[in-house]
């Protein structure tokens, strides 16, 4: 038995997410069936991540294990033959018998796009948040700063699956002016990110932007680990799983 | 009675071009509803130019003639709210009496954009062409310099509403490589462009690069005029109209 990497892209605007879940339409639904026409074998798709309802993914990582004679080569187009233009398999490899793409990864990437222009843009609606008032880069520099670190991040997540620990690792956050015009673009790579972890923390520097809150009131924010303190959760679509790092490889 | 003059942008995927025809979904259709809907007027609104089914305008210039009361600056986000969003009014102005979008255009660029890669993107599957052959760069750029000029372009445009002369002056044809990873950009800038003409130079450019014509066929192809000489028109959703020269202003 094989254990199959995958490297793959998605759009997530058309989707409800990563994870299977009843009422399917999920990423992981689409491609354990993609598979399945191909080996035949009713697999469990093991992916690097959950991610939320609408959240694209420019890398992601996925494995199974698999019986099948398929070279790994050649599972990239026949894969991508069977899945929808806005899934893409990009590379296949063999890993170890114990890779696992969850448990693994050691550091993930996630990028939010945010569009600062009074106009819409066709080319961004599904792709950045647009932000029509003029943004506090030098507030939401100086708040972002306060997020790096090891912290509980129970005050930036909402209650989905129980986890057994709220404490991440942020190694960075940072917020930085594109070379495409008006795009501002915050990132944040951690160990791991809680539930809407990302997405609150975008949220919360755009309060700080509007002067909601200020820099200073991270730590308290933190500390007290109460949800309504902080920002509220961006919209989804802004949202790009951007980077991974596993002990062997980065995608 | 005010000329209205609107900057636009719009994705093309969802429509059938820029020029209303039986049948409808084009964008001049859409444009002239959502006037209706502010102005109560059934007005002409007057492209810059015909955008093929699937072509996409990062710019786009029209205009037409009101007896509305509505500010200038009211149009854009009167416009949008009423528009879909894969069309965004950018601006508008009040343009001269006789200010003809198509008309007064002195000045137009086009430009394709090929995803030279193996595997497919999810993000860029509806606005580059995938080709995954390895391009010869430099016969495509020998063989684009001999576009430029002016030219009788018969061999590379198709039949479709009669025009006064194929002849038109190309200002320069580039290929270049981009910033962003296996893109290759192919830009035309033109007095004019006859019907499927950029998509045709595209195909002749592909046709070199794979050694199915020669840079040096190309005047040739020019004089001789016939369509079949040339190479295939290039798929449409890889193309934008990226600029627009008037007297007055450029987009």
């Amino acid at each position: 038995m094989r254990n199959i990497i995958l490297s793959l892209s998605y759009d997530g605007t058309a989707y409800r997410g990563w994870q299977s879940q009843v009422g399917g339409n999920t990423v992981q639904d689409i491609i354990t069936e993609a598979v399945f026409k191909i080996t035949g074998e009713k697999v469990c798709v093991t992916g690097c991540g959950r991610t939320d309802a609408g959240v694209h993914a420019k890398v992601y990582a996925a494995n199974f294990k698999t019986d099948s004679a398929i070279p790994e080569s050649k599972f990239v187009n026949a894969l991508n033959h069977y899945l929808p233009d806005d899934i893409c398999i990009k590379a296949a490899m063999r890993g170890s018998d114990s890779f696992n793409s969850r448990y693994d990864c050691i550091k993930k990437t996630y990028t939010y796009n945010i569009f600062n222009s009074t106009v819409p843009d066709p080319f961004l609606r599904k792709y950045a948040l647009r932000y029509p008032a003029q943004l506090n880069l030098a507030a939401m520099r100086e708040a972002a700063a306060h997020f790096v670190g090891k912290h509980d991040f129970a005050a930036v997540h909402s209650l989905g699956t129980p986890v057994s620990t709220t404490v991440r690792t942020l190694y960075d956050c940072t917020v930085s002016e594109c070379e495409q015009p008006d795009i501002v673009q915050i990132s944040m790579c951690a160990d791991g990110f809680l539930y809407n972890m990302a997405r609150s923390i975008v949220g919360t520097l755009l309060y700080v932007s509007e002067g909601k809150l200020a820099p200073s009131d991270i730590p308290k924010i933190l500390t007290d680990g109460i949800r309504q303190n902080a920002g509220p959760t961006a919209p989804a679509h802004g949202l790009f799983l951007s980077a991974l790092t596993y002990p062997d490889f980065s995608l």
